[in-house]
């Protein structure tokens, strides 16, 4: 059935058809069903939602992300039917049932996600059925490779392209634009896209996008990173892997990071973005995502998986059992990094897990000989030739001026004893932190002024929550009330 | 901050509300987010889209629903706040991994299904947990309170309400208009409200909606049932166990039904009806939904929940190893209903198990001694006086005048060989009626020549397909020859 483009400015975020309710009535879909829009070859497939008055029954009114899919303008006119049940919910109901999946029906299962054909419902249920059965190395590997070649992929001309990346979790941590600055001033590649938070108060890209541009396009990516060897960009943007980032959606929403799903997201977007060279940092132990043993099994899994898609591979396992840095969200983190990088008040757990991670990439690509990487990175931060390297980026990027100023709502909690730290707890760090309103309000989120083994006397501040909301500050307290958050002896 | 409605006739199926972009930058709310609308007393979570043109910076436009919940007209003033994530995540997240949950995480969850505060990928971690983790008695208890407690509930004068239910997946089975006829003509009242299909190519209320209205309002069905003793609604537009329409809903997607749901649903609409006597018909065997021994725990269980809410119950297990009737569709099986009430060229088979299942709530309600039931169901059917009562219903509720034609499109099907039946597949019935389009189309479907044990000789007609689309004939045709639906010995 043919039915005309109305114009209506609909960002849903997502493929959107309005129809008339008349002619939904006639093509028999009811809210929520699928259509297929079709325009020449092009074809997607779109969620129905029902007007009365705003078009007629001719007429079809479609998101603005489905009219640029289609290449179609107002006025046009498309041909519409009945979308058949998309094949893969077959997959998904056999991996929910256990059973292992085929290469065949991965790939069935991604090309369906990243052509909008599965709902957020279905894609809940492929996440959770991964999440209960796992999957085998080989699952993982066509995980990777379907990820990897349902989007773009990036090539360069040079050999020596490297990322890194943390498999998160600990608050604060935000290595990476350290180690992208001393790396990049040293001449290595380093085309680095960040994913935004999953389960923590803030990720690479939230932090980023306080300062600078974070949403590039592939182009304007190759020109940044021509011009000043890395980028630090967000990867949701560039069409690198897209079924990562729906998925992530999803999980969001319950906080689940199942392992299989960690280990394609993260190889794909190194394949997609063209990396010869990957730092892989595992942060372990007590309050980290997964345990040393756990950690140590992960590491023997993406050198697997790694060098199936030949990629040179270096694993770490740090110690996670703790925040690195004082600041956690937005605002917060990058004015810890700024502070590592002017050498200013710098907070020196986060500088000496940068230098050690920016050491080994170093020693990795041969820029630093073996057991000089350490000493290279130093002289590279200590010098500012790293800040330097940071502001030039910042710079490429569009750098944004809005002031760098945490939350208006505060509250500091100080301690109720003296004692030593004997534990801070990293997933009620993280609840807090979002509870607060990070990472959607970038100045959101807490500053932390003890460590682990610190000595504290009562009345000393432990920790400052930030909010753009007092509703949220006290929520917050209710919650520290009710979860030892920091443990004193 | 308060925002003014302006009137945009959305109908969306859940609560939407449109914001202007730059309002939505600076609530900080992206799209899918969740926002709390309040009026007065009154609040509702919305899921955000966003618009450019149609909206300025102060106005919020609201879906149908929305507008009805909130008691609130265009022009009028709404609070409008980012909301808080929904706490009942949480429980979903202990089920998931595999814990127990109390009676109070059970009612958070349900009442957030209620109120639209998880989405559908949220609800379908739900799903998966108890499709996955299964549900304790007590969990399947509180199950059932919860749903029916969120809802609406009718209250009658007389002691005598009964219901009956089968939990269905046997194609046809479209005992209850029959059932409901000869009951209600013995002076039983049944003010029965039936579902849509969940996993079969029809439900009884997808059945009931090709002869006459079935949504009903609960002051219609009273009058109706008042004046009839019955009714045959639809149960998703009286507000009764609400959640359970919504769980259904995303069960759909993967033709889901854990077994704890199902007792839920089931008596959950029961209780809400306000039922005091309730037959429950498992369907057993192979192809069907539970094999023998499974249905003899269902029925235990459902003994004990019944006995936990002072139910009178009794629940029979039937064959399930075949379609009953011939019409497979919501018009193929009306089709058969009445040639069961008119006795013109009545389906057996269909005729006995409605015969059967009558004479058991006869007897439970004393309208027949022990053992004379069926004599009694006999003489209303074989008298006329169920097809009288059946169409005194249909008036009531308000007769449709459209044609009871199946779908343009047919496609016969013959043996190709001579034989006897051995094996007629029920989930590959079901399968290929919604392929053809059944329920949505209400013609499409089958028609099915034989049962198990007929002798057949190479080119009789075993099966008719009916569809809307020559396309969906093709997809039917394809997926018959892939599968074995009739196996000839």
């Amino acid at each position: 059935m043919k039915l005309t483009i109305k114009r209506l400015e609909l960002r849903a975020g997502r493929p959107v058809a309005l129809l008339n309710e008349r002619r939904a009535a006639k093509l028999n879909v009811h809210i929520g069903d699928r259509i297929e829009v079709s325009k020449g070859s092009r074809k997607i497939i779109a969620v129905v939602d029902i007007v009365k008055d705003l078009l007629d029954d001719l007429e079809i009114s479609l998101s603005k992300e489905t009219l640029s899919y289609l290449n179609a303008k107002p006025g046009e006119s498309v041909e519409v039917n009945l979308a058949l049940s998309p094949k893969s919910t077959n997959p998904i109901l056999k991996k929910l049932n256990g059973q292992s999946l085929t290469r065949e029906e991965i790939h069935e299962i991604i090309t369906d996600i990243v052509n909008n054909s599965l709902t957020e419902a279905e894609i809940a249920y492929f996440v959770s059925a991964v999440y209960e059965k796992g999957m085998s190395l080989n699952e993982t590997i066509y995980l990777t490779e379907a990820m990897y070649k349902t989007g773009k992929k990036l090539s360069w001309h040079s050999s020596q392209i490297v990322d890194k990346h943390s498999i998160g979790g600990i608050p604060g941590n935000r290595t990476t634009p350290i180690v992208v600055s001393i790396c990049a001033a040293s001449g290595v590649i380093m085309p680095k896209t960040s994913s935004r938070a999953i389960t923590t108060a803030a990720g690479t890209a939230d932090v980023m996008d306080v300062i600078c541009h974070v949403n590039l396009s592939p182009e304007e990516l190759k020109s940044i990173v021509k011009k000043t060897n890395a980028c630090l960009a967000w990867g949701g943007s560039l069409g690198l892997a897209p079924a990562d980032d729906k998925l992530i959606r999803v999980e969001r929403l319950l906080n689940l990071d199942p392992e299989s799903q960690l280990l394609a997201s993260i190889l794909s977007k190194k394949l997609a973005v063209g990396s010869k060279y990957v730092l892989i940092d595992i942060p372990c132990g007590e309050g980290a995502k997964v345990s040393k043993a756990e950690a140590a099994k992960l590491k023997s899994k993406f050198i697997k998986i790694a060098k199936h898609f030949e990629l040179n591979i270096q694993v770490v396992l740090t110690k996670g059992d703790q925040p690195i840095g004082n600041g956690i969200g937005p605002i917060l983190e990058i004015l810890d990094i700024l502070r590592v990088l002017k050498q200013e008040n710098s907070p020196k757990d986060l500088e000496r897990k940068a230098l050690f991670l920016a050491s080994k990439i170093l020693e990795m690509t041969g820029k630093a000989k073996k057991g000089k990487g350490l000493q290279m990175a130093k002289e590279i931060l200590y010098s500012g030739a790293a800040y330097a390297k940071f502001n030039e980026i910042i710079d490429a990027q569009g750098r944004k001026s809005k002031p760098l100023v945490p939350a208006r709502f505060r509250k500091e909690i100080k301690a109720t004893k003296d004692g030593r730290v004997q534990k801070i707890e990293n997933k009620i760090l993280n609840k807090i932190g979002r509870i607060l309103g990070s990472p959607a309000d970038k100045g959101a989120g807490m500053y932390i002024y003890v460590h682990k083994s610190d000595k504290v006397s009562k009345g000393d501040k432990l920790i400052t929550f930030y909010s753009e909301s007092e509703k949220k500050i006290k929520e917050a307290i209710a919650f520290y009330n009710q979860n030892k958050l920091i443990k004193l002896s």
